[in-house]
């Protein structure tokens, strides 16, 4: 079922800091990992001037034609659809095609969803596809919030679905054998939670998971379970202040560092540590969000990636590739060349 | 309107230190505000041990018996009714005698809730009381989140209660003179927001209020705005994954810190900075959330509250006494001694 060469497309108008961190990304990724190929998916001319230090890279990375991007505030649905050869369709219709292995976008995701459900289609017995979103937590794994964002009005037996989504991408993209499974809700007693959360209690229950029960924000960041689901709407909450809240420790870190000399002076020795505390919560660390619920791999990241996200990214896709999960998804038909 | 001499009725059994927490909390609030009385609600047996330390005080703190405390994991109005000698509701009934201009309690918040709805009953025209948290922002002022979880599944309508009542306390109790307010979405953009969400923008742009519009979480911790409205369920989520990712990177912090010698060096120069940032973030320092849509002002704190975190909440129930909140509130009747 493994792939030994997995093959991404990338859409490389896509996100604030398009193209070149997604070029410059693409190449890092591209040195890292020897047995990597990956597409890039947008306007040759755009592209090509960005490519100067991408010599040795042979067959292993080629340029596909698109026109333009679909921006971050355009309305999902409607310009996947006027915009048929926006570079998040073309990249999609790779991944359909079979020519790829799996895409990433850091563009507009309701744009990247929308491509997905149109060009891939929802898996058999899904009735709504969610966003996986890795959070690294304390004992050095990963925990995926499945809805991060992209359904805001559930019913709960779509968060049974997100549950079995969460599980099936756990097992095979993050190697947990055994993923346990946890329902974000204010409060780890079963007389807590909205009504949404009470009904998806009893479904969660019902399923042949690890089902540990109602967890609190924290059930993200503290290794207790592997999938921590949600409505969308909850889960993007539960993202963003997380988000907010490490902003601004980070930056009131920096203030204080700053604030006199013995403080600056104590700031440059615990530099490094204070680097590698960044790496931990970094998310660029993690940094691709799989779309879970359509017939192929499709990998979204924050519309701020740069390089180092972008290739963070990439191999996380590429480990999603080789662990079989794509062709799991979507049987591939026979590729020329894919060996080669 | 205002009151010279702020009386508060303290819930000296509630919270995982009680009783020790509330009465040093107590006892070191005394000492630093010249014109607060503290009335300790508790079994008398417990508390006197504990005030050798409380000489010189004379008559500003006083007991009230009570028998026992609702317990952490209680049902809230269950155990209100069964409990009628309780201590939070022997606090609240102080209130509403006019006894005292207000309570706090670090027990169990949904029984200090039930127990003001019982016993000091709703403000006229609000379908629904709320708990409103201060976040201590980024301008150094204070944003107050309205639900942060008292009402699970709110209807539009009652989220046009807690922008008004939000308001109500921002303008008296915090002194924010035109607070602005802010609607909690995944996004600013109107098509973002689930189905209440979107109800709720409708509701609140026809008040005669300040309204913003749709904030991401990251407008709890910004100063954009001085009131964020959201569904209990939501704002208990966001509350409680700021907590978590804060808990998270401090803990992070201090294992970074002592990884090495250099590490340990640059940590001890660094370490009064690292204070003033703990003070920054520290919820303690703000401390107290008032219940807000009732007739008299009640104070819940975490049930972790320290001595310090207790101070901090009764110092926030004297500035709201003082502003004149109370009497607003509830018309007192004329008090014997209130003067003396």
């Amino acid at each position: 079922m493994t792939r030994s060469l997995p093959e991404l497309a990338v859409d490389a108008l896509g996100g604030d800091r398009a193209p070149e961190a997604l070029v410059a990304g693409s190449l890092r990724a591209l040195r890292q990992l020897p047995d990597l190929r990956v597409i890039l998916v947008g306007e040759p001319e755009r592209l090509e001037p960005l490519l100067d230090r991408a010599s040795g890279l042979g067959q292993r990375l080629r340029l596909e034609p698109a026109q333009g991007a679909i921006s971050m505030d355009a309305h999902p649905a409607r310009a996947t659809r006027s915009q048929p050869r926006a570079s998040i369709n073309v990249a999609v219709e790779l991944v359909a095609a079979g020519q790829a292995d799996a895409c990433f976008s850091a563009g507009n995701s309701g744009a990247a969803m929308a491509a997905a459900l149109t060009r891939l289609r929802r898996q058999e017995a899904v009735a709504r596809p969610a966003i996986g979103t890795p959070f690294p937590n304390r004992l050095g794994g990963t925990t995926l919030l499945v809805d991060a964002g992209a359904q805001v009005d559930c019913r709960a037996e779509w968060l049974a679905d997100f549950a079995r989504l969460g599980c099936q991408y756990a097992r095979m993209a993050l190697g947990v054998a055994e993923p346990k499974v946890g329902l974000l809700s204010n409060g780890e007693e079963p007389t807590k939670g909205n009504a949404l959360v009470q009904a998806a209690h009893e479904r969660l229950g019902a399923l042949q998971l690890d089902y540990r029960g109602p967890v609190e924000p924290r059930g993200l960041l503290s290794g207790e379970v592997d999938v921590v689901v949600a409505d969308g709407f909850v889960g993007n909450i539960a993202l963003k202040s997380a988000e907010g809240v490490a902003e601004v420790i980070l930056a009131a870190l920096r203030d204080e560092a700053r604030s006199d000399l013995r403080s600056r002076l104590g700031a440059a020795l615990l530099l490094p540590a204070l680097r590698r505390l960044g790496r931990r919560l970094d998310w660029r660390q993690v940094g691709a969000a799989p779309l879970l619920g359509v017939r192929g791999l499709v990998f979204i990241g924050h519309g701020r990636s740069d390089a180092g996200a972008v290739s963070s990214a990439l191999t996380v896709a590429a480990a999603a590739v080789r662990s079989g999960l794509a062709a799991t998804l979507r049987p591939q038909p026979a590729r020329a060349g894919a060996g080669a």
